[in-house]
């Protein structure tokens, strides 16, 4: 007999469902930055000192002058109407195709968004193609729906196609279908690569012909260094093959939890119906659309843009410096992350040990892979850290590969 | 064939989940108050005069002048540190029990809450207990989830404890335990009574000897009017057999989507880690701590208490003046609803559209019962309508009822 007062882990275990118990219990400080005196390359975080405190702040004023009622009452489930209508205008522009506010959702943030998702599409035991590597948040969305996940590799041009034809076909065999298949094409995390034209529109052909959704995550497309990245698989697919997942979290602040979706108005709708939350916050919602009517977004991303192309192009000229001997990479376009290929026989998690005794951390292997295999590559993401910092990171990154490299040369 | 373009109906239904077939599409504007130039009793929705905007922005200013840095990144799944801080010191001091962080977590508003209360604990065909009458958009959730609501009813007093130590002994007897039991023990949603201390000491004692679980909704506990509530079932059972889901929805505004949840901290962990949102607003979590921190939250509250109780009165003046013929009902200690109970033979169904017909319109009866059944009651929410609508809106009620009473006499 348990005693009359606590829960015993037993009896937790017990109580808790199918998903919970696939989770386990959370640590506190989750998805925080880390703590110590350290050079970190490791999370996909905004810059710090370009957060736009004060136009969030100029906009909330707007927003409680002008319309304090709407802002401050129940908004629904697709999201507050202003930023819905802001984010329809402004998508038309950018993705080159009309975009009806029925095409549009409001979600807390991109993570939500995909989560929504899965309570959308996801039954246990269902199939999902996921591109490889690829972002461990999303991954542990799927695994913890019960989704069987498809890993389908890339190269320096992307996700291969071929092989998504290919599995596509071997699974028809089976009887079975995939219920979406989740990529990042442009920018993408951790590899940093972006889906080349043609494949894309390969990719939107075989959409079309299997029925097959794309589940387009779109985190950093906006934020591309020289020339603006190939058209979205939703605009290549006129809006009806994709559910593209956007996010204001790496455009304004990470803190906010806004993003929003859009995709074939009967699914965005199947999206407003199966969340439980009553809808994202109207207040936070129509500050967001102030910024976008009152340019205050627009400007500030070209300012973003113009802050991670010089850390890319300080982290490149200390790669070329400090690691040449011991790496080769891809250069990216944009986006936050440069994905290092290490030295055959180097490993990435030596290195990664190597680096954080020198105080510098990096993301490395078999987290962002959903077959858990380990690599040789590591993560960089250039995005958080100092500009000031950066030379002195990387310089340590290149003594941890040379102290590793010696190891093994030794061996 | 389907043609090669859009998705049809059919390949939406075979492409969504079980819960999403459950639920179906949703209309949009779902949560909207009527835009109708009518008279509204309806919405559990707060009064519109008092939002405070301007405490709001005091606050954000706050924010962004001192914590702009940890205000816009992520602050994990618990929640912001200083909005849990603000929230666990508060906490003590109302429930009289010492309440520590890692017994807190906020959540994007209490309908929010609850839906991760059942990804954390409910597998399909799981059993719930319910109270009943009950908030709809509570059972929506435990019913999309795939749990059997077994509906345990109230009298004056609130819940039939007695009925639940019946209904626990049943299940028992099938094998079956029930993963919590639903209630809004103070100024219940739709039927306004609070829970007896005395029955509130024997439910926890119940929960106790059971094993039980208690959801206790709180959304309206600190609204009360002349006396404070009884102790929390939280409070009584020190924290140990009840998860007490609290919103800042009817305390600040609907329009944040905010909440918070305390209970045992071996649940709550699990709560955080079932979430896929990475977390509710650091943002407004840090505005809202805040306003609890420089007494903004507090004073609003005492105000807010001042206005609904004179709301009260007016509606039951006016009850008694228009309606007393055809109504009786028990007075609320606080909150939003006054549940009507009608004459014998009048149907509120019959009533709310004579309402409806004279431009005022009012809650009734099978939304509010797990089964679904009909009634004889009618929810009037005094807490949005106008002051100065009040008079004639209950003086159209009468006249409804009039109507409606003068149909039943002539049959």
């Amino acid at each position: 007999m348990p005693d009359d007062s606590a829960w015993t882990n037993d009896e937790i275990e017990a109580l808790v469902s199918e998903r919970a118990r696939i989770l386990g219990p959370a640590v506190w400080a989750a998805a925080q930055p880390d703590a110590r005196p350290v050079i970190s390359f490791a999370g996909g975080l905004p810059d710090i000192p370009s957060l736009p405190g004060e136009a969030l702040l100029r906009a909330a004023r707007a927003v409680i002058e002008h319309e304090q009622r709407e802002a401050l009452q129940y908004g629904g489930t697709f999201g507050p109407q202003p930023l819905r209508e802001a984010i329809a205008e402004r998508s038309s522009r950018i993705e080159g195709i009309p975009v009806g506010i029925d095409q549009v959702i409001v979600t807390s943030g991109s993570a939500h968004a995909i989560g929504v998702v899965c309570e959308t599409l996801i039954d246990p035991g269902d199939t999902v193609l996921v591109e490889s590597p690829n972002f461990p948040g999303s991954m542990r969305t799927f695994r913890t729906f019960g989704a069987e996940q498809v890993a389908i590799p890339m190269d320096d041009n992307g996700l291969r196609v071929d092989l998504v034809s290919e599995a596509l076909d071997r699974l028809q065999n089976e009887g079975k279908r995939a219920k979406f298949l989740y990529c990042i094409p442009t920018h993408q995390n951790p590899a940093g690569c972006t889906l080349a034209v043609g494949r894309r529109e390969q990719l939107v052909e075989l959409a079309r012909k299997h029925r097959l959704l794309l589940l387009e995550d779109d985190a950093y497309g906006e934020l591309w260094f020289e020339d603006e990245p190939p058209p979205s698989l939703f605009a290549l697919s006129k809006g009806e093959f994709a559910l593209k997942v956007s996010s204001f979290s790496k455009i304004i602040a990470t803190g906010l939890r806004m993003g929003w979706t859009m995709g074939p108005p009967a699914l965005i709708s199947r999206m407003a119906s199966v969340r439980y939350d009553m809808g994202t916050s109207p207040f936070q919602g129509r500050i967001i659309a102030e910024m976008i009517r009152n340019g205050d977004l627009d400007r500030h991303i070209a300012n973003l843009r113009s802050i991670y192309r010089r850390k890319l192009e300080r982290v490149e000229n200390a790669l070329r410096d400090y690691c040449g001997d011991y790496c080769t990479y891809t250069a990216p376009l944009g986006g936050f992350f440069l994905w290092l290929q290490l030295r055959p026989g180097m490993s990435s998690r030596d290195v990664q040990l190597a680096a954080n005794e020198r105080g510098v951390i990096v993301g490395q292997g078999p987290q962002f892979f959903a077959d858990g295999a380990a690599t040789d590559h590591l993560r960089l993401a250039f995005s958080y850290v100092g500009m000031e910092d950066i030379e002195e990171g990387v310089h340590r990154l290149g003594d941890a590969m040379a102290a590793v490299a010696a190891r093994q040369a030794a061996k």
